[in-house]
């Protein structure tokens, strides 16, 4: 017998399948069961597109199960609203589901708790609040959205053991393995756009692409201040993808930085990868407009050279910036360590 | 059934028992096995107390069996010179043991096989290198002594996320957490010796002592320069463990470090923890003195500050000095990753 637990685990699993895809909307599994018995499953891809909860009915009904009396798991609070597809929560009614198991309340304000009510309101069982820590991290991009009406911002650092990104003369173009360039292919794959600093696009003149097996163009903000000029033969301008790279300048202040984060959300992108250089990483830092930090650490010591928050300065101990270590992780033969901003 | 590997495993836990005391001996563990039963265990504790096998005979004896024809597991091939007591092989030939499983070869010029010989020629049946890779991290100090005649070098860094030990205005006495400053007294407890630049006696005033729950008193080394004069009322001169602490000069170069490491070897010390600063992690990394890094990163961003390898400088990524990955642990809010020199 699988607990409530295990199974609103399954549909986590299920709905990380869209990560990637699904932006603007929230990531969403969803397992039917019947009898104890899997009878359905299903995700939400991508925006426009069925939500978990229709995918995982209309697998059970073309697997040949009738879902009257059956209960259905997911990962997040089923929509009360007309959207871009009609409210999940009539399909659940009319199909005769039994009992609803939720894994957190959805913070929309076209939800929040009325997906839940008219199920009660139609005599269906609700138990909510599963795995709220567990959805939480699913939705990080999504719930951070729904707050601030602004983007998630994820810092991507790769560097050396004793913190350095690059050598002082520049002569290191990737400090991190094959392994851990794929793992960032991955981290591009699920967000809207990479930002990086105008010096970073001088230097090294990256390509910021998302190279990896599934069908994406991400992207590519270069933030600029009005003395940097970026020539237009760099890769970013002048590659098969310069229609979605964005110079974008900015004062250097946290409302400054602020302003760009809103327009970006504006623009429809809901998560930002920053992926350098030391200044943009430190005011991001210093403005604490970031959400996690991604450090993909070499096993390597530089020495000399730049480091990671160069441009980041405290006077006292007790005002350095305080993070919270959530895992590490092996990739080849480096070490990801990763982070989230410490409330 | 226990395997052979397992049982091995076994000894090696309990060899570990004798960390921070055997010195300059190897840790070693050894367990009696009779009719697939444990009848014994014993484990080396300190130099010139009886060795593990016969601690785990002598308790195989006093559980009330007889050790005939039974078999002996054992970390390390058992010695057959005289050392402060007589060869383990003769003991165990004479109590009539049939079968020796051994982890690895003993290497000490003095035994190096001569063991295994000695019980094979008394028709013992001996089973050798049944967990090398493990006996061999297992007595990696012990090892390296007979292999360079010098003591084991560990490198034991706290530093923040980006690779800082302290602030440039050195207002900032412990980086990491209570938890990460209790294992450092563990790892104090290993070694024979810790050792420290000049500067930092200067700026931190440290005490260096072991305040651990067992009994140690550690030998404390300050690596001067002849300009640097450190004040007798600095606490490592003036507190009550001052006689085990040795101020040491040396001229800054790879054979005037090597010429101290081997003094402290000669002087009976085996395993030195390197405990800073900066310059004395740069140079010890430079001239390639060192065998293991602990790094101990607190979830903090300082930003500017004194980079751990400050003094230390290439020109060119490939010249880097690249370490193995071995393990990382949680400990506290900080983490500790384990590096060894790669080979």
């Amino acid at each position: 017998m699988l607990s409530e637990e295990s199974i609103i685990h399954k549909c986590i699993k299920l709905a990380k399948k869209g990560a990637g895809t699904v932006s603007p909307n929230p990531l969403v599994g969803c397992i039917i069961l019947k009898d104890g018995k899997i009878i359905g499953k299903g995700f939400h891809k991508e925006a426009g597109s069925p939500h978990a909860e229709v995918n995982a009915i209309n697998k059970a009904i073309s697997n040949g199960f009738s879902v009257k009396g059956a209960d259905l798991y997911v990962t997040l609070e089923p929509c009360s609203h007309f959207g871009k597809t009609p409210p999940c929560t009539d399909l659940i009614i009319k199909s005769g589901i039994r009992n609803v198991y939720i894994g957190m309340q959805d913070p929309n304000p076209l939800v929040n708790g009325e997906g839940i009510l008219k199920l009660q309101k139609a005599k269906i069982n609700v138990i909510k609040d599963i795995k709220v820590k567990e959805c939480t991290e699913l939705n990080k991009i999504f719930l951070k959205n729904i707050e601030k009406k602004l983007p998630f911002v994820s810092l991507k650092v790769a560097q050396s053991i004793d913190g350095k990104i690059a050598l002082n003369n520049f002569n290191s173009k990737w400090i991190t393995g094959t392994e851990a360039r794929e793992f960032v292919q991955q981290l591009r794959f699920k967000n809207d756009a990479v930002l990086v600093g105008a010096n970073t696009v001088k230097k090294d003149n990256p390509e910021l692409t998302y190279r990896g097996k599934r069908k994406k163009v991400i992207n590519r903000i270069i933030l600029t201040s009005k003395t940097s000029k970026i020539s237009e033969k760099n890769t970013l301008l002048s590659d098969k993808y310069s229609l979605n790279t964005y110079l974008i300048s900015s004062e250097i202040s946290k409302s400054g930085y602020r302003k760009i984060l809103s327009e970006l959300y504006k623009m429809g992108i809901t998560s930002v990868l920053v992926e350098g250089g030391a200044f943009v990483f430190s005011k991001f830092l210093e403005y604490d407009l970031f959400d996690d930090i991604y450090i993909l650490m070499a096993p390597k010591i530089i020495g000399k050279g730049i480091s990671s928050f160069a441009n980041f300065e405290i006077t006292n101990l007790s005002k350095s910036k305080n993070l919270r270590f959530v895992y590490s992780k092996k990739i080849g033969d480096d070490i990801l360590l990763y982070y989230k901003k410490s409330k």
